[in-house]
């Protein structure tokens, strides 16, 4: 673990970066660190006054900010997208996990299979019949990719991935450990015997770039597809039920729910723990903060919260009216005996 | 994949499914589809006024209805359950995940398991002492079946179940990949050098025909058994804690979640991220919405929603008032000011 | 499964729990029950009149309590925390999952790792470079520990448990099945060509004696650590996110959620499906009733309840309040027609 670290001079940083350097060109900067961390060997960035003044109040060696602050002590690189920028100074720290090239000697492949010569297949992967990796892909050890599956390039599966049947991935998806794509929806039919399962015989599919967080769950539709849109980004634990159609680059935050043939559009945001009922359609640009439960249709872009969700500033009236209802209960009784005493007088 | 497609005329496709033709017979259908999809090879099923519009609005080869609807253009079968006649249909096109017959050379198959000659064991499986699989049951890869465990005959294991230890499943489950059995149930105390673990050393307990979606885990009771009766299902990431008893034929939607010793009745159903406290006892035939949480017992049949979980009119009322609440505020301010004048006049 | 079990008289066990035998000395004890349970060779605790009820409406061959209760029928053994005594008798029947010493030979560990002598490293594990596993650690089946990872000395890894890269484990920690350390934290910047994912490069921490429930998740922090504190006990199916820190000896129950740079200081409780939203800040000491959201910080000990979390006691008042609340609608409606009727006459 003892090895040489990289570091910078902010003058070679800053053109890096794609940023302007206010500040000692000599300073080396070894490392990204959080605002708040005094650190004279570390940048940082500050995208509000919360975090500016974290950084005030500590020693770092230099700061990335949309805009020159003056009396600032730290270095500044000046850059119109700070996030970015830090985001362009980590991919410098980027280690991806080690796999080895071609097929692991371990590794189950049925011969239908068709693997790209440049994709990497680590150790303990079984890969079934008439399924697909594309040019560039990494399966990681222990994943499971069943029959018909098609995984485009550039994929990365980590560790204990499973793709049951059916499962068709577009191109750069990365899918973290514990990802199950492809179960049967949850369809029952009742009968004498009890319940009887629905056959579900429809797919998954995913666009390009799309991200799926730890052990997060999605379906197979009954029939049709259950389909994830270009760029769209789920965190761990999220649920995605069987025939649901989420639009591109949408991100949707962990432990987030959304039932069976419900409708997501593109560029929404769903927050922690917030749900989306069956049946339901989400139109596109919509945020529904976390724990929100939309039970009925979102037909406009906007921020929603609250069970029913609803516009998020009706919801947060709601809530503080809410909170003086105990209040409003003894106004109400002094109202009513204070009438009672007018009507008798 | 480019293999021949089956397909049925609908003079073939009507007694097989026990319903009655309105229509053409020599129609040719070839495949399930969603209601609302334009397909002419297709047939899709409709339970109510509003799948029958999108039939209405969309070109079918056929679709399933309860009762003749006159005027309709698409072929009709007319059956008593239409879900039940599709589930039929889709059938037809299961395709079972491959699996060979026998134990896979690199199963590990401790020399106490007894293991019925007709189960099939796949690759990357590993069986612990004294577990027993029984006849014609599936355990797919890289399944973990600990020790003391007992899988019943026709039981499939999807990729990546874990049963720990002491884990008995009856005929005919289906554990979905990520399915944890027998962990250990949440119990601690409190000890001067902090949280002791309570051994748990207790077990799972599944009936016949129970399923549990991707990722849901159920932990071994401390002492005694974590049970849930047969024929009941269990969708995705759901938790059931240790000790709780879930009664038979009922239906958990997912991320729902149950604490411990919580006690399900029959024919209950949990919608979506629901939840029931600790020690609380649901009776049969309950259904909890989705995001309902119970933090009493529920006593009567019937259905019930809202944090505490209340009968679902009591809850919905109160909701539609907490939508006035803000005007109602105002309501109150307007009265005590018109009581103000009032009293002074 | 035929086996010799083990039994004491109440004589032998009481001096070996520390406790006070009130009763027949010669009474037989095979095994521990549930409180309710009839078992004239069982034995069970009841802390509170609840359980006390149960115990007296059953027969059992001894109940252990904080004190002694005139008038059972049943053999007592006083203690002063009886809990703890009836987890002394409970690690009596633990029976720990098997695996052998040595690594096994299907395990697969990089050169450059170092693993104990007398660690126990479990068939199908896979271990990656610059990785350690400490004395009497056990790696059970199917596990991953990917590049620059501790395991500290005692560790237990159920089958199924992922270290992707750069995570640290204090002795004693386990994780059950299912538990992924390490993914990526869920941090995106906008861009013109969709959503860039910020590169996560730093690491998980955990303290000693740390447990993680099956299938819970903890990513790494996007720079610096995500860290959990000794001796705290996390729960199945529970999210930490990026850069989290939570202190010693708290308790996570099942589904909660702990949104990015979140803190959570020590001996907290958090119930189950509650959630922390990022940035927030929970005090020692505070606990969170199930389903409770904090979306501020909470800065006193206590317990919180509700969305947004508040004082229990002001979260039922206004749970109560909004029960109410349909009818005081109806009250300000009179109210109103008698201000109208005052006003007019």
């Amino acid at each position: 673990m003892a090895q040489e670290l990289p570091s910078w001079t902010l003058a070679e940083l800053a053109p890096l970066l794609g940023g302007e350097l206010i500040g000692n060109p000599e300073q080396r900067i070894s490392r990204p660190i959080e605002a708040g961390d005094s650190d004279e060997g570390g940048i940082c960035f500050a995208e509000s006054e919360k975090f500016l003044q974290l950084v005030m109040e500590s020693r770092v060696g230099a700061v990335i900010l949309s805009q020159q602050v003056p009396g600032l002590v730290a270095n500044q690189i000046v850059h119109p997208a700070p996030r970015l920028a830090f985001a362009k100074f980590l991919h410098l720290f980027r280690r991806p996990l080690s796999i080895s090239s071609g097929i692991h000697s371990t590794a189950l492949v049925d011969p239908s299979a068709q693997i790209d010569p440049t994709a990497k297949i680590g150790p303990y992967v079984v890969i079934g019949p008439d399924s697909h990796v594309g040019a560039g892909a990494e399966i990681h050890p222990f994943c499971y990719i069943g029959d018909r599956c098609s995984v485009g390039a550039g994929c990365v599966l980590y560790p204990h991935v499973v793709l049951l049947q059916e499962v068709t991935l577009g191109e750069g998806c990365r899918l973290f450990p514990g990802v199950v794509l492809g179960a049967d929806g949850f369809g029952y039919a009742p009968s004498p015997e009890g319940l009887m399962p629905i056959p579900q015989v429809g797919s998954v599919e995913l666009g390009r770039s799309v991200d799926l967080g730890a052990n997060t769950t999605v379906d197979r539709a009954t029939v049709g597809k259950t389909k994830i849109g270009d760029g769209t980004k789920l965190d761990n634990l999220v649920m995605v039920a069987h025939n649901v159609q989420i639009g591109p680059h949408t991100v949707v935050a962990s432990q987030a729910g959304i039932a069976g043939s419900a409708t997501i559009g593109a560029q929404v945001i769903m927050g922690g723990q917030s749900g989306v009922k069956d049946h339901v359609s989400i139109a596109d640009r919509v945020t529904l903060a976390g724990r929100a439960g939309a039970i009925g249709n979102v037909e406009s872009p906007g921020e929603y919260f609250g069970l029913p969700a609803q516009p998020v500033r009706e919801t947060l009236r709601q809530m503080a009216a809410v909170k003086k209802l105990p209040d409003l209960v003894k106004r109400i009784q002094a109202i009513e005996a204070a009438l009672d005493k007018l009507s008798k007088s």
